[in-house]
């Protein structure tokens, strides 16, 4: 097998992408555009544009030509064909274009502005699967207004209930209180301490938004005994995560506790501490990660993030993944420039003899499509 | 335009030096140049030489050929050549060399061994400014034996004296004490106590080296209200440093802080957390980083160090220094690694089609020159 | 010199492994063979072999060859090989190939499973000297049950026997307690009263397995008093280390009380932390790393990782080591892939005209083998 033989076995791979949100439900102008391809909340600032930056070079370099237009398009162009298409068809070329044959997805987050499940299948002719955010789940109960010896017993009603077609179930405590956490479960009597706090603050008028230690340290422990596979935010993300405390290694001590259950958690984006996450994936036989989000930021960098992400970890832990939400062009990206990543980066071992090619497309198909076909215990 | 024409492009660029120290102000023999060109502030060790180090052989490479010499000449011919030429024709020759337009200097430092701002404007050809080191101003006040009740006005009107011209602030706290610090600013009580104790201390013949967190904090908060870029020594440094308490996303909480005023936060070096702050850069619309310092003694390697610079941030948060001090060696290699390094990661990239080649000098125009005017507010 | 002849001179290199351990005293099958590929202490889970890894992959490249097969030969077929061949032969053939021509080993960890100092030079036709490890002295000085009062003397007593032909000794705090440990040397009464505790926990059955920080602060500054240089495991490791308690950075204040004793400090692997160990090596005279361990787990990585090493630290500060520990293939690819990695690495600087090819060379013969020599003291 060639090189070229290698890249078009890697463009076939159809892709199984765990951790996504849905398209852009209505066309947006260029403005909110840019709050979209960035990890920052704030408004961009008059001096700069957001196309400037990997994301958006990416963008005119991949997603520019199939809306049309040459690679490296002015920003301006870009926009204005974006606005004439329309985002049906945008996400019809960008989603279709993906290769992605099932998205995994997280729901949990600004869900009216976005495509749902069943209206991501549709947009892309792909599977679409859902992953239940514990954090919702038990938002969900509290704006119901148990009492707070209830919300035990609620929360897994609710949770039965809503993960009853659901493929795994996610947590962001990352964003919440981050990694420096007591590693073991909290007790009812504590849990329901923690929610009497909670709901009283919520009666006073509170958005019931959980970020008691306790309350999602429950939440983790439910996740782990509903035993699907559990999605944790790990790393990179916007600034309402405070990036010192979402270290994987502080998870240390949860997954030897975890461990036991059997439950498989899966390390999310990771980026800047991806190779912590390839050790843990390593040494931890429940442990797997995958590095999207830092592909689609660090544009024609994300070549060396996946390079990084290739060292430790057994070639069964490692996931493929975007992490695109709203605009189709991050769904796009997601796929592409791990394919193109993966290209470069076995293709370049592969042309040095030091990895064959059957390998490399082995791995490959590993990493895009197997392992979480296997981990989530799904078909496509 | 072709690669060859994107190098000539990035040669040409008149660079900001925006984080620089004066050049040596006499000539050293190589015992005193080889501890100028280590962060370690200890004697070199009697089994070893410093030019056998990536600094030592980049001088070597780029520096030989600017004295006359053949690229890699051996040391002794390299420090007898020098010794020929003496301190101000290596100095009119590298800093000559180096294409830098501006040089924005840090005076805080061992100011008398080194040229001041007249100095290396003559000596170079390029024009140069001030940047006040917030720590170094408050010693030159307690200097004068204040009482602790007069020193946070007599600090700020000497603030005002000394920044009248200058074009931006510096703190050293990383040095002094680290960024683990209580992020809020301390109120004048709190600074007035801490000002009492330290100046108790000085009446007893301490040096005025300022190290109270509490006074650090003041300062930084002084330079925030002063409104002028306010750089932080972040990471890589001499071994007064803790470094593992200067990862800058331990000022997460003070950025936030700070966010509201405006004033824009330069981070400086930040090697080995540069991905770190390329992260804080694309989340806080007033933080900028840069990586001198590890440019420079990470030599032929700094292409590496520069591809790792751009991947999170927008271009626009992005800049170039060298932190040279002392030997003009380091100013040139500052400027003549990041211009070969830039040319050869943007150079790949527009070769691989990624990047156009527009592109590519426009990127490097912002981050070597065009970021620096507009955040300094400064003309070139 | 081509870049050919750099290679060429790379591999005529006879190195100093300085931190390895014994090869295989018996022959494993495929099961027990996997186990000792990963650093996880857990079976191998039946969804994967760990032969789909980066080492597993460097095996069936770089071994298989040396054992009679093509490059990439299937597991099974490299499995029914090395059976054929006997422990032995595979031990003659790859410990032979290596180029090694000096082993120190830490015969610490099950020595019962491997070959001893003797064993190992029969089986390579190599020299070999022992690194004493602090942790195992003062086990076997407990197991002896001395009274708490007599354990210091006792200790060192066995100490100045144990390491008599002794090159060096060796601290696993990475693994018992991590870095985040008071730097300072306790004293003889708080030595006492720990090894009081300790000892009475022996007395009621308990394994004598030394995790006290007061006693493993005592073994580190005997190690100090010793004289010969101290090896610290740091980083990556099994699951029994907590790697976030494992960055070299958290020795900085321990380091600064151990630099005028003069003794060196040997940093053992320092994955993923070896630019903060580059820094270290930089700032203090008295301390050394290298990137072993990390080099046969990342495979074709491993590239990446020399290259990384090769930043802060002079080149008389950096040292090469395999880690081994048990099938000869890992003995081989520490060896192989460190040639490889300086050959690719240094061959491109040279082949760019950055270095020139005798720096290279030279370079290479420092990291590889001088260096060893000149820290330990020892000829070959």
């Amino acid at each position: 097998m060639s090189t070229e033989d290698l890249s078009a076995g890697i463009a076939a791979v159809r892709l199984v992408d765990h951790h996504v949100h849905g398209a852009l439900a209505s066309t947006v102008d260029r403005g909110a555009f840019e709050e979209l391809i960035t990890e920052s909340d704030r408004p961009i600032p008059d001096f700069m544009t957001q196309m400037d930056s990997q994301v958006g070079f990416a963008i005119r370099r991949h997603c520019a030509p199939l809306l049309g237009l040459p690679p490296h398009a002015a920003p301006a162009d870009y926009f204005a064909r974006r606005a004439e298409l329309g985002e049906a068809e945008v996400n019809r070329l960008l989603l279709g274009a993906s290769g992605v044959g099932t998205y995994l997805l997280d729901t949990g987050f600004r869900a009216d502005a976005i495509l749902d499940v069943a209206g991501m299948a549709a947009a892309s002719g792909a599977d679409a699967r859902e992953i239940v955010r514990l954090e919702s789940v038990l938002e969900t109960v509290a704006a119901r207004r148990p009492s707070a010896g209830e919300i035990i017993a609620a929360f897994r009603e609710e949770l039965a209930a809503s993960t009853a077609d659901a493929v795994g179930t996610k947590s962001i405590i990352a964003y919440r209180h981050g990694f420096a956490f007591d590693p073991e479960r909290p007790g009812p009597a504590e849990v329901t301490r923690a929610a009497e706090a909670w709901l009283a603050q919520i009666d006073r008028g509170g958005v019931p938004r959980v970020d008691s230690p306790v309350l999602l340290r429950f939440l983790l422990w439910e996740g782990v005994d509903r035993g699907l596979p559990l999605q944790l935010h790990v790393g990179y993300g916007d600034p309402d995560v405070d990036l010192a405390r979402c270290d994987p290694l502080l998870l240390t001590a949860w997954l030897k506790l975890v461990e036991r259950s059997g439950t498989p958690v899966m390390l999310l984006h990771c980026y800047p501490f991806h190779r912590n996450a390839g050790y843990l994936a390593q040494v931890f036989p429940h442990v797997y990660f995958d590095v999207g989000l830092g592909i689609n930021y660090t544009g024609v960098r994300s070549e060396a993030v996946i390079a990084e992400s290739l060292e430790l970890a057994p070639f069964a832990k490692t996931l493929f993944s975007s992490d695109a939400w709203g605009p189709a062009e991050l769904h796009l990206l997601g796929a592409h420039l791990w394919r193109r990543g993966m290209g470069k980066v076995l293709g370049a071992w592969v042309d040095d003899g030091d990895w064959s090619a059957a390998d490399a497309l082995r791995v490959a198909t590993m990493i895009g499509r197997e392992n979480a076909l296997r981990v989530y215990g799904i078909r496509s």
